[in-house]
């Protein structure tokens, strides 16, 4: 979503009532950004201070105007530090989009048309290592909370990819923070989709293949029980790996691999000419030699 | 995250000041859940009406009490409807964690190491679908808006997943509502991860092949100008799609994949015991005929 200034300055608005204007009391209309989906984002971080019953009359005579102009989503980031207006955005029926630790997102949807604007983030995403060394040992640890504590399973080292993070790079800062071990990555063996894991969201699991390049470990110890190097067999033989569905699919293609017989998805740096960003496309890597990628 | 309701009543509290309490006052801390992370979620949809100061003393009284039992995040699921009450909650130091559309989820850390709770939802996930014909022809759309609108670009059929939706089912029901066009899902031929799309959230794209099992196009016409069945040779030849890198790597992809040298992830059904949820693996199918999944 792209989001242009709009020069309020210039829009004719009548809301005066035939009083000349001061220059602090120009409009009634709240300062807003306008974007190319005829959105308007109201920005109060920005905006100088005020009074509950002002903001109300203020953000009721902007929508009347915006609705003159047939616009269509208002947005209205609030800050936490003035969370004594937000009961007044939901009386004008405005709900919530998202939040962040610091403001929250009101939205409301002008048209009688079926609301079309983004939905919020729905997916968080997670990742697995599968670190195996030249003496066929893969690198497991034990985790001291959550379902699996005190089980006694050993498990592949997982976590979180942190807000704008690539995969490749998360999951090679998560085996280091957890086990010290420090590893180049290979590729994605495969991924889980699963769906209502914490508050209703759904999540995405990607399986990696990393290369070691340390071999020692230092365990951390706030999250881990343990970590070690374990037989990739006995590892497989585990109870749990056998039954279940997610720990087996993950062996099944770590003995593929080890194998020869599995190709996964590498990462190929690319660039988006017409949003300007540069990221990574994953792509099976069976013929990348014989794509020319310049 | 597990939640386990918390047997509050057995709680052994100290804040009544030696004055005997009735039914309606037996505790001043408000009731809640625990979870196996030794958090604390107190759900205020549920809780009875009370005024900002009531609720300030009990939330005073609660963490303190909840401090003393070593407890460590603290959540408050507050509903649109009783944002009379958000200001106290910041006020004793909580912060926001995300927001639906009716509720705010407020979270506050305890103990004085850094904190470890989940952060929220990262990304949003989008599709998009190849749909090639016996004919070698490619399904493709224009839209109506966005940042590609009015540059005569055909483009393959994309969108947005939705909440609890699997990849392969969204894919399928994007090119139906856009095109008319049933199909049956293939393959994940790869994806692209990108950074700060939307509200500073990330975007993971998977590009599909799924294959047309009708044909006769209907163009929902709310967000798309067209869409037509394009020669694959024209639609690749087109300007943007020797220049961007995204739509350059698609391009790719289906060619390998029309050459039959390509090799992209299958969704496997998958039953995970640990947290008994149904979903999908997804993994290359080159050797997944050789696989007993039962």
């Amino acid at each position: 979503m792209s989001i242009s200034v709009n020069p309020l300055s210039v829009i004719d608005n009548k809301f005066d009532n035939g009083r000349k204007l001061g220059r602090e009391e120009e409009s009634p209309v709240l300062p807003a950004a306008y974007d190319t989906y005829e959105g308007v984002t109201v920005d109060m971080e920005r905006a100088p201070l005020m009074e509950p019953d002002v903001f109300s009359s203020r953000l009721e005579a902007s929508i009347s105007q915006w609705r003159k102009q047939l616009k269509k989503g208002v947005w209205i980031k609030l800050p936490i530090k003035k969370m004594n207006l937000v009961e007044s955005a939901v009386k004008q029926g405005f709900v919530f989009h998202h939040a962040e630790p610091t403001y929250l997102m009101l939205v409301y949807w002008i048209p009688k048309v079926p609301c079309t604007l983004p939905p919020n983030a729905s997916h968080q995403v997670g990742v697995g290592a599968v670190v195996v060394n030249d003496r066929r040992k893969i690198l497991v640890v034990q985790e001291n909370s959550g379902c699996l504590r005190g089980m006694g399973l050993w498990k592949i080292p997982t976590g979180i990819v942190c807000e704008g993070e690539d995969i490749n790079a998360a999951v090679v800062r998560e085996v280091k923070e957890e086990t010290g071990i420090e590893t180049e990555f290979v590729e994605i063996l495969a991924f889980r989709q699963a769906h209502k894991v914490f508050f209703g969201k759904s999540d995405l699991f990607f399986i990696c293949m990393l290369r070691p390049v340390s071999f020692e470990i230092q365990t951390e110890e706030v999250e881990l029980e343990d970590a070690k190097w374990m037989p990739f067999e006995e590892y497989a033989a585990q109870q749990a790996e056998r039954e279940d569905g997610l720990f087996k699919s993950i062996t099944e293609v770590c003995v593929e691999k080890l194998c020869g017989k599995y190709d996964g998805f590498l990462p190929v740096p690319m660039k988006a000419v017409f949003c300007g960003r540069s990221n990574y496309f994953y792509r099976s890597g069976k013929n990348l030699n014989m794509v020319d990628y310049s």
